[in-house]
C-alpha cells in the first residue's frame, strides 16, 4: 500500500513514536501536582513548549497545546473575536480556509456577527492586497497554504497589512508548519500535529503578546486558560519530537518532493487526456498536487486507485457526504469531477510515484470506458438548431458526459441547454467549456422549477 | 516511589499500552476516508465505540469520544442547556461537583442562566430526595462519587426523581466508571480515560436517545456532531482496552482495596493525634480515602511524604493556586488544614500501605514540631477574661495553632477572638472547635475592615 494522503493524516514519525513511549512512562502524571511524578511531567511539558515555540517562532508563554488543530482554530477564532468584541464584529476569512475555520465563521454569523469571505483566483490564491480589513474588523483568518490544492497564500503581506490596520491575523498553518515557520507579523497561529507526523490529539495555538484574547469556554487554568482539559503530555512530547525531526530534514526533503510533484503536474496531463491540474504552479506546498479528470466519477476513481494500492483523497462531490464539490474547488472555479489530491509522504520512493503515473492512465481509462466515454465530442446525431438534454436526477459526471456527447449535434453558434439538479454541474459545465474551448452562456432556473438550465454555445 | 494519587491520573494500563502501540500502526488514518487505511481506522473506532457503550450501559450511537473528561463535561452541559433553553435556564448542580462542572455552571450564570447549588452533608453526600428540580430546570448534574473524599452519591435515586420531573440528569462518572456502570435512568454521562488507566486525551460523553441536545461549538460532523476535531483513534482504542481490562478485575480488586482503605481510615486516627477522617464510611469509592491533620501545613506535609516516596494530593488551601481550601471540603464543613487524599492504584501492595501507615505519624510529627505544636492546648499565660489574637497575614495552619496555644489562657465560658485574613480559617476554626469540643460562636468583619474576627468560647 502506498498512502498518498498525508494531507489528511500522516502516520506517527518513528522519532515521535519513540518519544511517545518514553513519555508514557515519564509524563503520565498531573503536571499541577507537586510530587515527583508531577514535577517530571511538568518538566516534559515545559521542554516541549519551549521546543514547539522555537519551531513556531513565538515565545513559550504565547503557545498553548490543544486537543487538535480544529480545537486550536475554534478556540483561537472565538477567543480573538470575543477579545475584540467592543472593536467590532466583522470576521474576514478567505473562501478557501479549512472547514474548521468556515464552521467557526458560520457560528459567528449565527450569533449575529458579520463574516466577509475573500475570493481567490483560479490558482486558489487571495490577492496580496486583498484583505479589506476595516476599523471594525475583529479578526482576519488566512491559511499559510491550501490543504486541497497546495497553493501558498501571501501570508506575510496580508499580516503586514493587518498589522498596519491594527487587526489581528490568525494563520492556519496546519499544512505548512512541518516545512517551516510562518513569516510575517501574524497575531495568532494554529496547527495540527498529525499533519506533520505527530500523533492525533495535539494541536498548537499561539497567541502573540499584545493580542486581545478572551476565551469563551468555561474557566480552566491549564494552558494559560486557553485549552481546558487534562494535559496530554505523552502526545505533546511525541508531537514536538516529530516536529523537530521533520524540520531537521525539511529543506532537503522539500526539494526532493518538489521535483516529484513537478513530475506529476507535468506528466499527468500528458498521460491522461482531459485533465486539469489545479493550484499555483510555483508558490505551493512541496508535497501536494491536485488535478481533476473530465468524464470521471471521483468516488470510482478513488476506489480503483485503492485497488491498485494507492490512497488518495478527492474534492469531488460524489466523495462528500453533502454531495457538493469541495468549497475550495468551487471558490477557484475549477473542474471538480474526477478530482484527485496526491499528498506525498516524506521519504516516498520515486518508484512509487512512477508506478502511480503508470497506473493512473489505465485507471482513468477504465472508469471512462465504464461510463461510455470516448474522450471525443462525438455528435453524429441529426443536426438540430437547439438542443435540450435532461440529466435531472443524474449525478456528476453524467451531465458533462451527456453534454460532450451532443455538442457536435448543433451547428457552431447554436446553444445546448443542460438540465441538471446536481450541484457539481454549476462548477463542472463552465470548467468543461473552458477546457474544451466552448462558450459558457450562463444558467437560469430549470422549467417548472426543476433543477438548473445551463447553456453552452458551440464554438468549434 | 509509590503513587497514591491515581484519582488525579493513573499510569497507562499495560493492556492499554499494548492496544495503543497496535493502533498507532492500524488506526492513524482519517476514518472518513474510503481507502484501506481509512476503512481500517473506521473499524477500530466503531469497535471501540461498541465496547465503550457496553461498559457505560448505553447504545453505541449514544456515545461520543471527546478529548478529555473536561471536554465531555463542558460539551455535555452546554449542549443539554442549549437543547432545553426554551424549557428554562435553571442548572442544578451539587456543591461538590468537579471544578469542570462548576466552571461550566459559572459560564452559564455569566451568560444569564440560573445556577442552584445543592448542599451536602458532613460526609459530602447530597440528600437522595434533595435535588429540587422545577418545571423550568434545564439540567441537573451529579457526580457518581466524589473525587476528593470518595463519597458515593445517590445517583440512581436522583436520576429517578429527575426522570419523574422530566429533567435530564448528567452524571460525572469520572471517578467510578472503571469500577462499574452507573445505575439509574440518567440522561447524560461523562468520564475520563486517564482516571481508569487509559491514556490522556480521551473522554466519553453519552447522551441517551430522547435527550434534547444542541451543541454550542462550531459544526463538525465527527462523533455525531458532539466532539469536533480529528478522531484520536489510537488513544481511544487504548482507553477502551484499558477500561475492559480494569472492569474484568474490578470486583476482586475493589474488595481488596476496600479492605486497605478501611485499614487506613481506622488506623490513621489511632496513629496520628488530632486527625479528622472525612467522607462517608461505607458508601464510598473502593480506592480512595481522605483525612485532615490539625496543626499541619498541607504543602509541607505533601513535600515530606514525597521525600518518603509517597505521592498524594491535598485539598488544603496552601496547595491550591488560589490559596483557598478545596470547595469540596468547604461544602462539607470539615477541616481543610493538613488535608491528604490517598487514592490507591490497582494492584497496590499491602506492604506499601503498611509503610505509609508507619511513615505518616513520623512525618506529621516532624511537621508539627517544626511549627512548634505540641498537640496540647497549652495556655499557661496570665488568665484573662477576653483575648484577641492577631494572625493577619499568616496562612493556614497558623491561625488555628495560635488559637490552640491560648485557649487555656481564658477562663471557661470566655471568648477568644482570632483575626485572620486567610480564607481557610473560615473552615478550619469551626472544624477545630468541633474536634476539640470548644464552642464556635461565629464570625464578624475584623476591625477597620481587616480580615475576619472569628470567635470561640472556651468550654473545657
Amino acid at each position: 500500500m502506498t498512502n498518498f494522503d498525508v494531507a489528511s493524516a500522516a502516520p506517527l514519525h518513528p522519532v515521535g513514536r519513540q518519544a511517545l513511549l518514553a513519555a508514557l512512562d515519564e509524563g503520565w502524571a498531573d503536571p499541577a501536582r507537586l510530587y515527583r511524578e508531577g514535577r517530571r511531567a511538568r518538566m516534559l511539558l515545559d521542554a516541549a513548549r519551549e521546543a514547539a515555540a522555537d519551531a513556531v517562532g513565538c515565545r513559550p508563554d504565547e503557545l498553548s497545546f490543544t486537543p487538535s488543530g480544529t480545537h486550536a482554530l475554534h478556540t483561537g477564532i472565538a477567543g480573538a473575536l470575543n477579545g475584540r468584541r467592543r472593536v467590532g464584529r466583522q470576521l474576514v476569512v478567505s473562501a478557501v480556509e479549512h472547514s474548521a475555520v468556515l464552521h467557526a465563521a458560520e457560528a459567528h454569523a449565527a450569533a449575529g456577527g458579520e463574516v466577509t469571505e475573500i475570493p481567490v483566483d483560479r490558482t486558489g490564491r487571495v490577492a496580496a492586497d486583498g484583505f479589506p480589513v476595516r476599523d471594525d474588523t475583529a479578526l482576519a483568518c488566512l491559511q499559510s497554504a491550501n490543504h486541497e490544492v497546495g497553493t501558498e497564500q501571501p501570508v506575510a503581506e496580508v499580516a503586514e497589512a493587518c498589522r498596519a490596520a491594527g487587526v489581528p491575523l490568525l494563520v492556519d498553518a496546519a499544512q505548512s508548519l512541518g516545512w517551516g515557520p510562518v513569516a510575517g507579523p501574524w497575531s495568532l497561529l494554529a496547527a495540527s500535529a498529525h499533519k506533520w507526523g505527530g500523533p492525533a490529539g495535539v494541536g498548537l495555538l499561539a497567541v502573540r503578546k499584545g493580542t486581545r484574547f478572551a476565551p469563551v469556554h468555561p474557566a480552566d487554568e491549564r494552558e494559560a486558560g486557553r485549552s481546558p482539559g487534562f494535559e496530554n503530555i505523552p502526545a505533546v512530547v511525541a508531537a514536538v519530537a516529530a516536529l523537530r525531526a521533520v524540520r531537521d530534514e525539511a529543506e532537503d526533503e522539500a526539494g526532493r518532493l518538489r521535483g516529484l510533484v513537478r513530475r506529476i503536474r507535468e506528466r499527468v496531463p500528458e498521460l491522461v487526456p482531459d485533465v486539469e491540474v489545479v493550484g499555483d504552479g510555483e508558490r505551493r506546498l512541496p508535497h501536494l498536487v491536485t488535478f481533476s479528470c473530465l468524464y470521471v466519477d471521483g468516488e470510482t476513481l478513488l476506489h480503483e486507485l485503492d485497488r491498485e494500492g494507492f490512497s488518495v483523497s478527492s474534492g469531488s462531490s460524489c466523495t462528500s457526504s453533502t454531495l457538493t464539490p469541495s468549497h475550495v474547488l468551487r471558490a477557484m472555479g475549477v473542474l471538480s469531477e474526477g478530482n484527485v489530491r496526491v499528498s506525498l509522504p516524506r521519504g516516498v520512493a520515486e518508484d512509487d510515484v512512477e508506478r502511480f503515473l503508470r497506473v493512473l492512465p489505465e485507471v482513468v481509462g477504465r472508469v471512462r470506458a465504464e461510463l461510455g466515454v470516448t474522450g471525443e465530442e462525438r455528435g453524429g446525431g441529426p443536426q438540430t438548431a437547439e438542443l435540450v438534454i435532461d440529466t435531472l436526477g443524474k449525478r456528476c459526471p453524467i451531465p458533462v458526459i451527456e453534454l460532450a456527447k451532443v455538442i457536435g449535434d448543433v451547428p457552431v453558434g447554436s446553444v445546448v441547454t443542460v438540465l441538471s439538479d446536481d450541484e457539481a454541474a454549476r462548477l463542472d459545465i463552465p470548467a468543461w467549456c473552458e477546457m474544451r474551448a466552448q462558450e459558457y452562456v450562463g444558467e437560469q432556473p430549470g422549467p417548472e422549477g426543476r433543477g438548473t438550465a445551463y447553456q453552452v454555445r458551440r464554438r468549434g
